[in-house]
């Protein structure tokens, strides 16, 4: 009915009531809306500014009264629980994580120049790194009841967003249970990024945050959590954000065949230098810097760097949320959610007029970037990590 | 002591009172014992028969008399703790898990191909999937007292073996102590592999089975368990089994920059046909099979197989322990332990006289398999898991 509501309100345009953002996104779709920032910026914080955080909307943002808000929590013995905002604000303990979320779409621009695939065009920079505060999901479940007689029998956890298409029916995907109940999982139903209430566009008054997962299981707006033996039968996980062979193509795909994309693989890309720009032979050597993430947790290890096309290698020095005489202890095995940015500057290879920069990283379980795009194209164009290459001149 | 008894007994030859070996196996290394089944056995059953299963060892086999056998646990408040093997039997329930164990070193021959690295010259069959029962390792360790006091420091737990040296050293190395303690974790002291006593070769009378990780860190004739704040200071933990660049050399290689080697990486393999052998044309179809495997409990999901190199792809049929009408239910997200075996039948491309058959597999994380070597050549030879190739003729 929520929906219904906001329907009727926007009637001419479901999106007039859509917040407004930063003028340096730069904007893939505008109804909804999907932007991601320059990369360059990426690189000049390691906490992303809320304002310049990538976002993707499926639907309209839905306005939602925070005094009205409820939560509601189906699937458990009790039936349907309904919580408040200021429920889950004062009565589950509040825990912070630092947390990337990257888009499953991240990069698909290089993968339509192998050959084209259907979705927006995304550059590289549809990933951040924030500060998500909020409950735990596994505290409130198991204060809405959840025990071991549901546990013998659920597998899942849907989620339902409060955005909704002309028709009412609302944005939803659903996770694994065990990442969902795990102490390790630290899966929020968050009300803060970075310090502050969300963003409209990041889901206030309310987001599940699923640290290590692609971004479209980290519902927006969240209205509705059911614990479940199935996976939600929304389209997005059913029928998208799944990976396929490259010789799969839209006569011969079977969305049935494939597992719904949870984890992501390790990922980097090159934010400086630019593609196409110049490097001036005089400063003998060429800054490189970037950023590198892996899902699942898994911490990344190593960076590699070459400028010679993937011939020889460099190790860049990673930098994460410590000072550099100080650094972050390392997470615990299996809870590096953040992203790590990496730097490193490379001598001139003597006589060169043009490079071919790469990076490629390797995780905590030593996997590694593909070498190539054509590999791993698929008619999504989703899950797009290979090595990174960005071609410069010299003069 | 154990240790000074067996290095008087064996002065002459430590290995004297190795265990006999099936004939069909390919030896690497006699003394240590090292050796590896015919690739193309390996794909004749889901199980790998015991007898054929890859062994590595890094010492001479410990001869341990079962009525003796005492399993010391320390670092807990209690002090030291032994066991006995009946205890180990008797007081704690039986777990059993099928899980594939791969040697870190598994397909060094195809990266010693590349440039010269250190190690055993491993082919592709350094893999093995097998059934173990055993204690769990975090029943025992409650049993013997761990609680919130120990896992405030705590942070790892280390395995010595009763395989030692000739100065008496026995072999050791360390697991995170967050894998051990969980639940979904399957770490187990295993007293059977098969249905049976465990082999000689394989660890008698104890052998720890961390799932998803590394062989290195399932340690045989397992002697002592040491709950600690630390990782093991053995030599294969410190100074062997870690990554490093292609770049990095025995020059500038820093053990202490690289983590050990814990869960492994997606790998997979081509069993048939052989490298080098015919396929006839009048067939129309070349038959390929292989294995496929990831660490971290990570599902296998998909195999991709070329007879182009890798220009053009079809997807495997996977096989797992189930018959085909009722394939095996999927385990839970994190504890898929066991390889799938594949196979799949391909056109003969009109007028190809020679083929190169690849493959490479897709883990529930969507990691892909690199696709050169080169890139991920490292001085130890360790972690080769570039698409496989292998290149026949056709006549
Ligand atoms: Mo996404
Ligand atoms: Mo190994």
């Amino acid at each position: 009915e929520d929906c219904k509501k906001q329907e009727a309100a926007n009637l001419v345009d479901p999106y007039s009531t859509d917040p407004p953002r930063h003028p340096a996104l730069i904007v893939n779709s505008l109804k909804p809306f999907n932007a991601e920032p320059p990369p360059g910026l990426l690189t000049d914080s390691y906490i992303t500014p809320s304002a310049l955080f990538f976002t993707r909307n499926h639907l309209p943002v839905p306005q939602v009264d925070p005094n009205k808000y409820r939560l509601k929590i189906e699937g458990l013995p009790s039936g349907t629980m309904s919580l408040t905002l200021d429920t889950l604000k004062s009565n589950f303990p509040k825990h912070t994580v630092i947390a990337t979320i990257q888009c499953a779409g991240n990069r698909r621009s290089d993968m339509s120049k192998v050959k084209p695939v259907k979705g927006l065009n995304w550059g590289f920079a549809a990933i951040g790194n924030a500060t998500w505060s909020g409950a735990r999901l596994r505290d409130v479940l198991y204060h809405c009841g959840f025990g071991p007689e549901v546990a013998a029998k659920a597998r899942h956890v849907q989620f339902e967003g409060l955005d909704c298409d002309v028709t009412g029916m609302p944005y939803g995907v659903s996770i694994p249970l065990n990442k969902a109940l795990s102490e390790e999982g630290d899966v929020l139903l968050a009300y803060e990024m970075n310090g502050e209430e969300l963003p409209a566009d990041h889901g206030y008054p309310v987001r599940v945050i699923v640290p290590g997962v692609a971004g479209a299981r980290n519902v927006k707006w969240l209205g509705k959590v059911v614990i479940s033996e199935v996976e939600s039968e929304c389209h997005w996980q059913q029928n998208d954000y799944k990976g396929f062979s490259p010789g799969t193509n839209w006569d011969t795909v079977d969305y049935k065949s494939a597992p719904a994309i949870q984890e992501l693989p390790v990922q980097s890309a090159i934010t400086q230098p630019v593609d196409g720009s110049l490097v001036d032979r005089r400063m003998e050597e060429v800054n490189v810097k970037g950023y590198a993430w892996s899902g699942g947790g898994r911490e990344v290890v190593r960076v590699d760097v070459s400028v010679d096309g993937g011939k020889t290698w460099h190790v860049a020095k990673l930098r994460d949320n410590g000072e550099d005489e100080f650094p972050a202890p390392s997470p615990q095995p299996g809870r590096a959610w953040a992203w790590k940015l990496w730097e490193i500057a490379i001598p001139l290879p003597e006589g060169a007029e043009a490079l071919e920069v790469v990076c490629k990283a390797v995780d905590s379980s030593y996997n590694t970037q593909p070498d190539s795009v054509p590999p791993i194209w698929n008619l999504r164009g989703v899950l797009c990590n290979a090595w990174h290459r960005v071609k410069v001149k010299v003069n």
